[in-house]
């Protein structure tokens, strides 16, 4: 893979600066053609930036005004010769610097090819990046945490870790295996079992991380529902608010880009079908139809809000025995209110711990909630500073194959088996955690990881 | 205007790259608290990249990885310090490390704080600060082309023109006020008139570009009408698979920034109300009704599209006779099948250039329409490269009261009126474009200019 990519490296869309990146050995030399400053870009040192202006080369009539930098491999994202281009910021004037860039033969590069390229030339391992698209889709600060960790190493160094344990415990089978006549195979049988058992425990630490690991990076699928009027879009906005003040006081974001997410106690809620709740509070009036049936079997946690300041309706009652086996709770809005809805029904009905009282117009009961909500997914415990949460499904696969070969090979140990045979077993263990930080693994899976990546990374 | 401030300058959304610009004295030492590399920020050279980590000052711990540009002024954007940070794309990311920037003292910019600094120092003047945010907000190549040369300063150049030769006009009125002894009045009056006269025709001449200039800057604004099933659709996804050519094959480009603008022989069409044109057919049977009168009022072109394999109906004589006082075409659709429309009652209403046969559904016929409406808004002259366009409605009030003014010292001359009345009048065309470079121009307006930036240029 030696030829020279380029791509839009920044968001689209109108904005003050854009950037077009371009990696490969000719990255350099390509670019220099279009590019005219003072000086010629081949002779310029590593890491430094030159002002001037696009032009097209067959005339030299200028189509930007640009800084560039080079910078040369090693030193660089890839590890190869890398030149950005930053232009002014707009759809037509960064098009047109990539076109002239195109033209020189360099190739657009695929989603993920700068990356893939910093994995492929062993810059990082491929927990790390795959854990840069984690921290470019982060939806939330905890995501957000835990993919950095990830792109740092954490990940990887466990799992570097258990491979080297296995790796031990191999070459010590191999010396049983070359020389039978130390008859040393008691002690192995128990050493075997001793070191499987130390693995499996690892993995299960890991894999314990992996639900909560994966909430925390595509969020709690959420759905609101209650009849008309008790306050689910106050709920929404209450919610959308506490957001704002987390998310999206970014000068410039457009609620569009994450409107369906909202942030708790630092948990993100995806929210199901917030425009439709906005505009309607028919849901329960519709029940049995499609979109209430898909909120209630889609969510991972439902919140049902009913009014605290009036009795049960039948409706609910029929809704409560509906969500009480899921993950949901019950929200008693208008706590502001007299009292007179029957908490006894409740209580008889849903464990405590899954009843918050609120009163969502004097924005009095999220923290409770957000509580609630950490105690159902959480047990209470949320902590990521120091801890490597699993949350990509590759890996969780590759964590339970790798677990289950080391089950297999103490089974083995157990039973006696030749410890040849068992050997293979740990070989798939030791393999499967290669396949994890990219060791072994085959291209297509490699081009399918990358895929799911944005352009121009 | 002393103080340091920082934005996201690029897009928003996902990507590979965000940057974060920081401008003035503080930018390099604020920074450089936040940087943890192999090195110290103030030590290192102008114009130079480096790779480190964003850290959280109080403990240190790693929020980011990031490359940081510093360019110390004056050979900056903003003529000052800056310092970019370029780090992964995504909305966290970013946000994270504006926040720590803003929290060692530097202030949010406002929206186009960078480009006001650059022209508050003198690096560029109004009219070229002015088409910055026209470069980012272009919609087609042509309207690109137009700011691109005015960033560069031709209109600049054209203008301080005109002024250094209503200078020497009023230099030589001066030395006729003071030594009225030298009695060339006679001269003078003629002289003046001469001059006044130059500047009127060099006013007219780049106000003529004006309308052209505002259409190739903002869009012929259009509105295709006509009967169901005449290939309104049709026609709208034709253009915009030119559209697609042109501008949206940007990799990662949503068709929502730009879903209504498409270019047709790089003329941008600015399409009102599409999204309803795609769901329904009915804009004629609901004539009368809001939506349609809106589109026949507010439509710089109406494009009115009718079935060529079929007579006319009574209601598209109505809609021919309502729109043909307009900037109008008739698109004869379905000219692969056979004609059965009468063409001599077309004719007979609306001249030939504006009758446009196409099938749209072969795509034939896009390339005459184009023609067409070049022939309607340019009169077929539409040339780019080395012309100065006029396209801000605020330079197009500068350059008409300049234009008044001078008439008004013209017609004084013809009167006899002294020569130092006149003066002022001069003085006035002088002042007003003065204010157009951004000579002599107060601050609540310079405020209101660069309000309209984006963020973080």
């Amino acid at each position: 893979m030696t030829d020279t990519i380029a791509a839009i490296s920044t968001p689209t869309g109108e904005g003050g600066i854009s950037v077009i990146r371009v990696s490969g050995a000719d990255s350099i030399q390509k670019v220099g053609r279009l590019f005219a400053f003072k000086g010629k870009l081949e002779d310029v040192s590593s890491h430094t930036v030159h002002y001037g202006h696009i032009i097209q080369p067959s005339d030299r009539e200028r189509v930007e005004e640009a800084l560039v930098t080079v910078m040369k491999g090693p030193r660089s994202f890839t590890t190869e010769d890398v030149v950005e281009i930053s232009c002014h910021g707009g759809i037509i004037s960064v098009k047109k610097v990539l076109d002239l860039v195109l033209e020189q033969g360099v190739r657009l590069a695929e989603p993920g090819e700068f990356t893939k390229r910093a994995y492929l030339n062993g810059r990082i391992d491929l927990t790390q990046a795959e854990a840069v698209i984690d921290l470019i889709r982060a939806k939330s600060d905890r995501a957000y945490k835990i993919a950095l960790r990830q792109v740092e190493g954490t990940l990887s160094k466990h799992v570097k870790l258990l491979r080297h344990r296995l790796v031990e415990l191999m070459a010590h089978i191999e010396v049983n295996i070359d020389y039978p006549e130390h008859d040393v195979e008691e002690l192995t049988t128990a050493f075997i079992q001793d070191k499987c058992g130390q693995g499996i425990a690892d993995l299960n630490r890991l894999l314990h991380t992996a639900e909560q690991g994966k909430i925390l990076r595509e969020g709690i699928v959420t759905a609101i529902v209650g009849r008309p009027n008790v306050g689910k879009s106050s709920l929404l906005n209450a919610l959308a608010q506490e957001n704002k003040a987390i998310v999206t006081d970014i000068p410039g974001t457009t609620r569009d880009v994450i409107e369906e997410y909202v942030n708790l106690n630092g948990i993100p809620l995806k929210l199901l079908d917030t425009a439709g709740l906005r505009e309607t509070e028919d849901i329960v009036e519709r029940i049995g139809v499609e979109r209430s049936r898909i909120a209630l079997t889609d969510a991972d946690l439902i919140l049902l809000v009913v009014n605290g300041n009036e009795p049960l309706h039948e409706e609910e009652k029929q809704l409560i025995a509906q969500v009480k086996e899921k993950q949901s709770i019950i929200i008693v809005n208008k706590s502001d209110l007299p009292a007179a809805v029957e908490l006894s029904y409740l209580e008889a009905n849903v464990p405590p711990e899954r009843i918050v009282k609120m009163s969502v117009k004097e924005e009095e009961g999220l923290d409770r909630l957000g509580q609630a909500i950490g105690v159902l997914f959480f047990g209470g415990q949320l902590e990521t500073n120091d801890m490597t949460y699993v949350s990509n499904v590759r890996h969780i696969h590759l964590l339970k194959q790798a677990k289950q070969a080391l089950e297999e090979a103490r089974k083995a140990a157990d039973e006696r088996i030749p410890i040849d045979m068992i050997q293979i077993d740990i070989r798939h263990a030791w393999e499967s955690l290669g396949e994890l930080v990219g060791d072994s693994i085959g291209e297509s899976l490699i081009d399918q990881i990358f895929s799911q990546f944005c352009l121009g990374k």
